[in-house]
């Protein structure tokens, strides 16, 4: 409990805000040092592809649905996730309440979801401002799975007059929260039954499913088979530089149409974003293992150390997020953070260069890194190279 | 979590409708059993006073606070429970509903309450589907509480734009769910500092709160100091035929009259409610230690068989609700209740009567009986004797 | 325009709560003036038949449906009515409320009603706030109508993508802001056919909709069959305490059920205020006309004055409400009800009595009186000398 | 009233769905006419220079405020229109429901707004639906403004209990739906000095303030400054792909920020749509006179004809909309679009080419005809030229 308290509270004092340095050496300026940027894969630039495709896109009024490339943005996606058809969305935020809005079409609905999920704790509670719906929360175990008999037991008798009704299961897939973990297919084709048993819909906040096929080894409609509808985010590790789609029923994007609509996601010539988005489709979606890899081995580089004072789970270490847990009296997250963001003298000259890791202290006990698009293989190596040293710094 | 799952199905299925047959026996028909219901206080029916003073109200438009005996309710229930004021609610769904509505004046609110809480289960949903406000369940423990960990950690950082505030947290006492257990004075005034220290405000739903102070052995306003507002019941042991109050700061009290108008909640000469819960003050409140008293009595009567099939931890018994543990192979909850709502003829020469008690089916694993003003000490040792012999029957 | 301002204006500050003295001569107090209070039918106190039905109501926990008496009172209005089922609700206001939350049952409804509306006006905009509901307002014209050519440009297209969807049209009958207008039946007739030929719902405010069929000399169920619901106040001139009863379809019914229990309207020993309703249905509901009749007796009173300073259009005198027009330089709609209130000694001996009327400033050209059950006709004989003496007085 | 019931169906069954036929002449086919898309500036394309700045835009994380070409826009906006601040939105829908959850801070909250405004009409209800707010409609006047004593009278009093409270007035600036018009300066101050007089907010929806601006040849801010937030859209004369921009006061666009967040409308690398609309703010935003030039020329085209067949009010055409009334026994407006979308043989001989120019069929009366970006000089000579054979034809 004390520890989910400390991360809201580090989440807020070491947000984004207070770290922006970016990435920016110059020729004329040798002292400064390099900047390698893991704190998010939202944080992505577009490739230059998608900036040329961007330039060069075919458009129409996709409030009309007349644009041709959203429209074949929306086919591919569709069929990529094995749905009837699919919607493109400014932002995974509004594909999830719309997703929620849609799904849910009568007063007094209940959500069961996970209480480390995204769409309960980062979005405004937006699901229960604006549909009015009723959060039935369950922990997220370790792995980011919701134990099944706990869901089973949240949800509502079908017909008692003084309760709300079960309408909706989310599951998150891959788990942020708890460190990019891959629901396995077994687990969400049980959950997916036990939504069926109920009459109850399930969506699937897969703002990195991809990530999850891509560790699985299988294609994303495998994946997305055992829900009624999910969200995919294009700007994460597809590195586009916003946009979401949310896929399901014709039924249901026809409503979640209405519904995109009424919240303002209605846009004109949308098929910019979705030029964008069907070059990742082609590009980035297919080098997320590469991601995945890395994350592993900048995590290897952390076990090599044997140092009681900063580990990680391998086990954890599903997708392109790293958790390296800080147990060292007197060295916060936050002390380790800084201390990766800064160059001493003694590292320039131990090191034989400069480098800055910029990394989130995500909970009171752990640190948070993500490989994404723009972190190359040298970077990894940096990366390795400077948190041994300050591993090993805070060891002594 | 089967257990909860098994336990709303019970609810349903065995509820009130199913189980109607009320206490009427008459002195031509002999063979007409005597019926004891003790499945709710709310079902409790007003008294004579009551009705005499009903039949004599002085009333006016409480709509427009000219009710004199509205005014009289009021004042006497701010006083009773130490609040600056008071206002009368038709029932106490609707004070829940106005201080949620009340308290949380912003958009994108958060409340913190107990998973086993009346308001999130068995409210519909209202402050989610009227208040917009997200629900935050924290689980509530055997003993009615919340842990308080569990509560901080569920409180929102002050001024993170993507997350909901935190603006309300909702105790129930006495805790009906499990038992009608008291929450002890030291852990609500703990919990309300935990709630000033984050500048959140507290809700007390006491809908038994007078229970609660009679087992404490204390003032009402002793317990009701800890929050800042107080619902109280008085169509539960009060045995009124309807009606509650909503207690809190004058400013407080001003939003919830323009709250509890919208939804609905004025009503032109309420005095006439209002004098039947002045008379409950004078009357039912004082003897609630009867109906502890009278719980304890059957509850010590179940454990005098001395049987595996049936049990009732004593610890939990605080108030007027007495858990009754069932656990007989081939006996479920419903069975049990069915059997003590029939007489056989066996038993009606053994017993030299007909005794019939009618209880609610809680769980899978526990039946639920409530005392209250309509139950007298002869209630009490016919329901015990029927009690004992159901027991031992199942046990033999 | 400025004239609606300026009522609202007049509302606001010559409301109830400035004016509230009551009626109370004693023997003892000579000097005391003999108070008649026509400000509204809202005021009206329980009947002696009343009080005793409540305080004989044979009750059961209605929340169960298990009230005898309330089982009655609905089967009884239902009939009354015309409608399939019928359901108790503790004021006008949530009988609204639940009305057009029953039938608008998706999202971005929008419901057609008059600008001159009790529901739009007065009832805290609760359609929108709980309901999400976008209110498309219609002028009512002089006679409490709205044009039905207006109702049907209103209505929206069926399928247009960016509008909301008209899902419900309501009618007020009589309409109160307009001076107790009624609705002609045929009026109604062709109402209903345009909501039924676009498949939208209509719902009667019909507070006094006892007095429309007694001005029409018709079964209520003549009035009502034109309609989808209809709500019916027992606190206005049928003279209850407080209580409405919402009559239409049972699958409307049941949600509202529903919807009530969400709004904490669900009560348990309702029977007693139900009592009280079927008295008001044996009794008070049978001489509305007695009503009328006093109103028009005291509008030709101040006809007969011959006055241009006040008038009174007979025309709009169809039920228990009557609208002064004064129009006197220099007398303000509130000069007019503050002298009425008082007694001059030149009148005192004039007059041989002293008399104080109590009436509304409705705008800042009308005056608005109600006659009710506790008027008699001595009252009104008291009231027409009253008015003449004033009006004479400011005529000079 | 039937002129705008007809409006409504008009605009369904002739949709740009149902017409959607864009211009696409190639070399090959001689015979494929010339096609003119006269039916609305928001399917003009990006420009060249746009699609190019896309391509090259410097980004950053916008959620967490950090995109660099974001920020100048809203800087350059905020200058613009003279006010302490503005935000980058994906719509104008999305920036009109922003505004108004952002201003209406309180529960029982009422805009006045017109019946024939896009955000009363068109945006699906979202107030509503999902900031709880009461709509109180006044009438547009021909002129597009909203009389305002109506607006006076529609205001609510300060403080009563039973009525929601008026927290915001919305005018539409230029006005749409009444063909273009601008909205008199000493007509927004009067305006705002109602506001301003009752403590109530006003917003602009100005999706085309800069039209208005050109009209008046004043800069924006000072049609700005009679307000306390407008929104202006970017992808209508401007020719930008897609959104908006809310701009208002500091506080304001804090609590926006917030609201556009809970909305899904918080974009990643939004840089990408500002780089575009810096673009539009430097070329697009300084040749609407040219729009306007050309929708007179076609405009006195028509009137040249001299048939009472067809005929536009030239005082109504301030901007870029051209209403054209049809009146012609038997010629619908939907004829006359159809027919303007065809062409015959004789035609095609006698103008010497074929062209085909696309028109709304607006309401029963009038057709709607919009000039923007991608409409030359020459595309204007074409469309007299087919205008007024068809008018003649008709005609004859």
């Amino acid at each position: 409990m004390l520890k989910t308290l400390v991360k809201h509270c580090v989440r807020q004092n070491a947000g984004f805000i207070s770290c922006c340095c970016y990435r920016s050496v110059t020729s004329e300026d040798v002292n400064k040092p390099y900047v390698i940027d893991l704190r998010s894969d939202t944080a992505t630039k577009p490739t230059k592809e998608m900036r040329d495709a961007m330039a060069s896109a075919k458009v129409g009024d996709d409030c009309f649905k007349e644009d041709p490339t959203v429209n074949e943005l929306q086919s591919r996606v569709a069929k990529l996730l094995g749905t009837e058809d699919a919607l493109l969305m400014p932002s995974g935020c509004m594909a999830n309440l719309v997703a929620a809005l849609s799904h849910c079409q009568n007063k007094y609905c209940e959500v069961i979801l996970g209480d480390q999920s995204h769409m309960f704790l980062y979005e405004v509670g937006g699901m229960a401002q604006y549909g009015g719906l009723q959060t039935n929360i369950v922990k997220n175990l370790g792995d980011g799975t919701l134990d099944l008999d706990q869901i089973s037991s949240h949800i509502r008798p079908a017909d008692d007059r003084d309760q709300p009704q079960t309408e909706l299961i989310c599951l998150e897939n891959t788990q942020n929260q708890c460190g990019g973990r891959v629901l396995p297919l077994n687990y969400l084709k049980e959950a997916y039954s036990v939504a069926k048993k109920h009459n109850i819909k399930l969506h699937m906040d897969g703002a990195r499913v991809l990530n999850a096929a891509t560790h699985l080894g299988v294609p994303p409609s495998d994946v997305t088979q055992y829900c009624d509808s999910v969200m995919t985010s294009f700007s994460k590790g597809l590195a586009c530089p916003m946009g979401s789609v949310l896929a399901g029923s014709k039924d249901f994007i026809a409503r979640a149409f209405r519904v995109r609509k009424s919240l303002g996601g209605g846009l004109h010539q949308a098929g910019i974003l979705a030029a964008c988005m069907l070059v990742a489709l082609d590009t980035t979606a297919h080098r997320l293992h590469e991601d995945h890899q890395r994350a592993r081995m900048i995590a290897e580089g952390v076990i090599e150390v044997s140092s009681p004072a900063a580990n990680v789970d391998m086990d954890g270490v599903d997708t392109n997020i790293v958790m390296i847990d800080i147990n060292k009296e007197g060295v916060s997250t936050e002390d380790f953070c800084n201390r990766l963001a800064q160059v001493t003298e003694a590292e320039s000259v131990d090191l034989g260069e400069r480098i800055v890791t910029k990394m989130f202290p995500f909970t009171k006990k752990s640190v948070r890194l993500v490989t994404h698009n723009d972190i190359s293989d040298d970077d990894v190596r940096k990366t390795v190279k400077k948190l041994q040293y300050v591993i090993r710094e805070i060891s002594a």
